[in-house]
């Protein structure tokens, strides 16, 4: 298998888009018609979020380079959301998509070890996003397991919240704390880069801060961003522009709710309408 | 049900040890005779850790006022992890001991929202642990939810790894990073103080820096702090004193490897050496 930097841009390139689908399934956000099939308890909604992503993924996911789960949602569900999950990684791996399981991880030593052969075995997954708050050894670890699988890891930067600043704001040296942690992820994609001038280990910036988006990128040459917040958080095509290198590379940008549920619960239309908003969100973020 | 804080002191003074003890189990240090009998994968991974961790709890379960599972181990073990993980929850309650799920979750609102919930409901823990690296908008629904059902959050603060200090000792305005998360935690404990004094939002500070847990003791009295790190990782009964108040409260210390593997797997007598461990370590760390 080669470089996970140059399967993306690959990926990117084939499919003409940087747009990652993420599921984010929400039960209250369900179709109707769907959601009336199943018990409101944990199980219920394991499978009622496996049928919803699962249409999705059938619309959409030939389309995309790359699908983002949420964690937190299928976790919600207990071991029945667990089992859910691997089986969209799975369906969006053999849809050609390449797969980042977001739960913002972070241990210690063999714990984070632990967490990242869940993510990379067990989940099948081609990567996943990691917290950077606890340090060097708190992240080393993701970054081997990684390596020994050919797969990535995305470090939460900068994130796309109302509230990121409280600590990532922070000046130290001159400099923000998210720079600090930018200034880091880069050494560590710098350890293996991939033919196309992209490490294995990529950032978290938001789409909601354009302009620290652009000096990220201009920092930070190695580094693909994983870019949230665009669509129903307010980032913009314009916003998200800064991201890239010059060559429309070195960046996906992810889109949940704005696919996922561009419908009101009872529209009988449901399908059309994440079709619509699939082809809407390609068409405004198309890579030359 | 009364203050998370206040619950937790009552069951300090009544077992008289500030004592945790930390769920972590590892599949290369189970006793042989035990790991013996289970497949290794996922699912007999899964079996074998209920088996171990039931017999740990069966023999120290009802003497230590704290029991903290660490997810990421039973969450390497698949969706049978998280039921095995929900059942030693269930069992360390009924044991009459408290529960703090260490997941070191975080994300933003209603997926922050979704995560809190899964620990509170589904798992039926009373507290967690999270990373506050998001900011404000990503604590806060935990706290939310957490005060909803009575419970307690325990955020990072100063973490007991030898990396740990990477991002969390920058200085900013004259103090490191972990100094300022520090404060917004002690902001959140002040929202809700029960009886003892103490709030219902505490900071996980390392054994392994005893000079820091000092100065946080006097920073944050309102704060009760998680204090890992003891034990195998280096940290002493007279390194984690200065975590406590002077009557004796303010801390919870945990102990995992210590307590669950002080033997070589291969010893017959693995169950004798984890009371006398424990026995140990309930007389280093005793309260008044």
């Amino acid at each position: 298998m080669s470089h996970f930097a140059d399967r993306l841009n690959e990926l990117i390139r084939k499919r003409g888009t940087p747009l990652c689908l993420g599921l984010d399934p929400r039960w209250e956000s369900l179709p109707a018609s769907l959601r009336v099939r199943y018990d409101d308890n944990a199980e219920g909604r394991a499978e009622a979020y496996r049928e919803f992503c699962s249409r999705v993924l059938d619309l959409v996911g030939s389309r995309v380079p790359v699908v983002k789960p949420q964690a937190a949602f299928f976790e919600a569900c207990g071991p029945a959301g667990f089992e859910v999950l691997r089986g969209l990684i799975d369906k969006a791996r053999q849809m050609g998509a390449m797969t980042i399981l977001d739960g913002k991880r972070n241990d210690i030593a063999s714990t984070a070890t632990a967490y990242a052969e869940a993510t990379f075995g067990l989940w099948g997954a081609d990567s996943l996003t990691v917290n950077p708050y606890l340090g060097r050894d708190a992240v080393e670890p993701f970054v081997t397991a990684a390596r020994e699988k050919r797969g990535g890891v995305f470090v939460l930067v900068r994130t796309s919240n109302k509230g990121a600043g409280l600590f990532q704001d922070l000046v130290c040296d001159g400099r923000p704390v998210y720079r600090h942690v930018g200034e880091r992820v880069a050494e560590w994609a710098r350890a293996n880069v991939g033919g196309d001038g992209f490490g294995d280990v990529g950032a978290v910036v938001g789409a909601t801060y354009p302009a620290e988006l652009a000096q990220l990128r201009a920092a930070l040459p190695e580094v693909i961003f994983l870019v949230p917040g665009f669509g129903a958080q307010g980032g913009t095509a314009d916003h998200v522009r800064a991201a890239f290198r010059a060559d429309g590379l070195g960046a996906v940008v992810n889109s949940s709710r704005g696919i996922l549920f561009p419908f009101a619960p009872d529209a009988a239309d449901w399908e059309a309408r994440v079709v619509k908003a699939a082809d809407d969100t390609i068409g405004a973020l198309s890579v030359k």
